[in-house]
């Protein structure tokens, strides 16, 4: 039984202006909870049925994270995700350092995201970036919260293991170090991305499907690319879209 | 103001078994009901409200589809899709032809997925067949119905132009005929993407994430591949999964 606080505390954590004044987010779920744990994030507590902790009792005494039984009714009643139902946990949003451009690597590839709505979208490129060995993946702040639970829960253990981070892009790009490789972007009248052989170098920016990039973001690519299209369909998704760049980045990598 | 048969009607199509039985299907949102209009496929009926009616006259009339008014509560409630509440259309289900392997070209690449349970990552790859010109996906039975509105709205509207059948798969895969250039299947164990020269022809299989192929299905393929990890994910989606091997299949062509 949680005590009216926690199931209070818990619920407030659905909403992003309490996870920033709490510099708190919720993990829901019984697979990504363990992957929570195992990954070495600081994890403040975790609400679990008395099977689940049973099963994980190992992990959270290596762990050394102090759990509480909790009921599936009171699981479901405070998480976003009514089919896992066997365990949330509380982890500590990763500290906000000040961060500009001069952070990028020049010998990496970084993802950035402009105003990318869907937070499921969010989680699963950030699951995608975790597949190619992407480091970072930087948000704009009217990108959907990656710390939310519906985009913590489609990056499937991943953004325990990318940096991620909120930052404002044209600042971002004002400020990057000197010989930063390239900024690219997709754009209909970019080239091909076929006919390129691509360096997993310097910054990949996506932006919203239905409306691009935001001008003061489009104003600082260097490179523009696009995949071409044989069919008929309008658009490819955002997500879709990552996954085929980031795959023509890294293939001969 | 519909009345309460209509709204029955239209709550019942949200079901599989109803979508079969009246061998229709709902599209749900003004701008899938306009690119059904625009495709041709026999549409019964349109339920707009006065401003979708207005705006879209022209398109009514050209394409002679009986309309109704209705008010976005009557659409919202009706329909599975909150946001999406301008109109409504109910459209008729392809006709189920016998189909076999037989069916399937020797010089063209069809899809075919096989236990993908989950109604958004079926309309998503149908979005992706679309965008690379794949004329045709397969679905297997346990996959989850093309025709649902979850999987048409996903689908962007390329579920109109795509032919997407329901069949049995290993009953296909025995009756491929002669000269069949190839089955591929993705599994761990395959070959690298990016190894190959790949030629879009044959048929892909897709499986579940969770369960890959099932071994019915296994056994038919006649070759494997698999697209290397550099980072720490576990897995992919089977919608990002596709969106890569389709990126592969066609880059070339």
């Amino acid at each position: 039984m949680l005590t009216k606080a926690t199931l209070r505390f818990l619920t407030d954590l659905q909403q992003r202006k309490h996870r920033l004044a709490a510099e708190r987010f919720v993990v829901e779920g019984a697979k990504s909870v363990i992957e929570l744990l195992e990954s070495g994030l600081r994890t403040e507590r975790v609400y679990g049925t008395r099977a689940f902790l049973v099963e994980n009792d190992w992990l959270l005494r290596r762990t050394g994270v102090p759990a509480e039984e909790a009921t599936s009714e009171e699981l479901v009643r405070v998480g976003s995700l009514v089919t896992n139902d066997a365990a949330i946990a509380v982890a500590e949003l990763p500290a906000v350092a000040a961060f500009s451009g001069a952070h990028l690597p020049l010998d990496a590839l970084t993802l950035a995201l402009a105003d990318v709505r869907d937070p499921g979208n969010v989680g699963t490129i950030i699951r995608l970036a975790d597949w190619y060995g992407v480091a970072a993946v930087v948000c704009s702040p009217t990108t959907a919260d990656p710390f939310s639970p519906k985009a913590v829960s489609a990056s499937m253990g991943s953004i325990f293991r990318v940096s991620v981070v909120v930052a404002d892009l044209p600042e971002m790009l004002a400020t990057l170090p000197s010989g930063f490789p390239a900024v690219w972007g997709a754009d209909l009248s970019g080239a091909d991305v076929h006919s390129l052989a691509l360096e997993p170098v310097g910054l990949l920016v996506l932006g919203s499907e239905s409306h691009g990039l935001p001008p003061d973001v489009a104003a600082g690519l260097t490179a523009r690319l696009h995949i071409p299209r044989r069919g008929r369909a309008e658009s490819l998704n955002v997500a879709m879209a990552t996954a085929i760049l980031l795959d023509n980045f890294y293939r001969s990598h």
